[in-house]
């Protein structure tokens, strides 16, 4: 029963993720990852994202065997008929659910079981900019604020050490933090 | 028949569109914006995001009556159960969303019907980064390719221009390709 329990903990299969983390060591070959989206327009501000096939640990991941979707929208005060989150909705869910991973996997790793982890994400945004009509303001948020409540069966100091390990390794918070490299083409003969 | 053909184009209500650009000018105030997403840790790598309220317009928004919720997972490879498109691939989608949004905003503005909107995203990321096992590597995606068809009645300059506009003031776009400043506060006790 021990052993079960310290096996998985937090849900996370803490053997194989050791393992996991072994055979990149072993093959470094195996950390290479390609994600994908493809999106389709709807109507107005409803789109669709799926999300099926990526590559990682060396070979086509085809493990699933639907694809997951992911509609976009707008409110009625953005000229859309909510047909889903919006878009700047859907980066911070991105984000929330990154640092959440990472800090549930970080705490796994380092023997800290949690019992509840929530968090509340805010982002600033003067429309001004993304609709064209000042150059004084970004497209974007201009500051995001993320608050996470965090309890588990480890002292407080060690819950916000998972929290501050988790902005060390997200991969979304790095992303949103310090931007990446976009290219895009277009298709329209 | 064909002013109500003109007023909707691309399903955006142009009228209301070209109201809420003067009603902003009009009264700045109206341009601020609030998006808020709440997040839930389920189990390993399964956690949810809820978006209802936001604040915009001058107001407090309650229109929508039930929140949107997206769940976010990880594939077996990367320790999870598949519970949901992953952080990563959710980020594409919120790129994807926004692009197309913005896209088929600009076209409706300037006259340009559309017909179709598609694009394929791909994420290059060595998980060495996140997972600690390297600081040769980045967390998040090393570059992101954006590949748009898009086919409307207008010729193929037009179309590109539309693009190349949604580039220069997509929200989302502006933040994945320069970053945004965030802060994370923690509440353990």
């Amino acid at each position: 029963m021990t052993r079960i329990t310290e096996k998985v903990r937090n849900g996370v299969d803490t053997e194989q993720m050791f393992g996991t983390l072994d055979a990149i060591t072993a093959d470094p070959s195996l950390g290479a990852f390609q994600f994908r989206v493809s999106n389709e327009w709807i109507a107005g501000a409803h789109n669709r994202s799926s999300m099926q096939r990526f590559y990682g640990a060396g070979q086509e991941d085809t493990s699933r065997s639907e694809p997951f979707t992911i509609d976009a929208g707008e409110p009625a005060v953005l000229l859309g008929n909510d047909t889903g989150a919006n878009p700047a909705e859907a980066l911070l869910h991105a984000l929330a659910a990154c640092l959440t991973t990472t800090l549930v996997y970080v705490a796994a790793a380092r023997g800290v079981r949690l019992t509840a982890v929530e968090s509340t994400l805010e982002g600033d945004m003067d429309v001004r900019g993304c609709l064209g009509l000042s150059d004084d303001y970004r497209n974007g948020f201009e500051q995001i604020r993320v608050s996470f409540r965090v309890r588990g069966d480890a002292p407080e100091e060690k819950l916000r050490e998972v929290v501050e390990r988790a902005q060390l390794r997200s991969a979304v918070f790095d992303m949103v933090r310090n931007g990446v490299a976009v290219t895009v083409d277009v298709e329209s003969a």
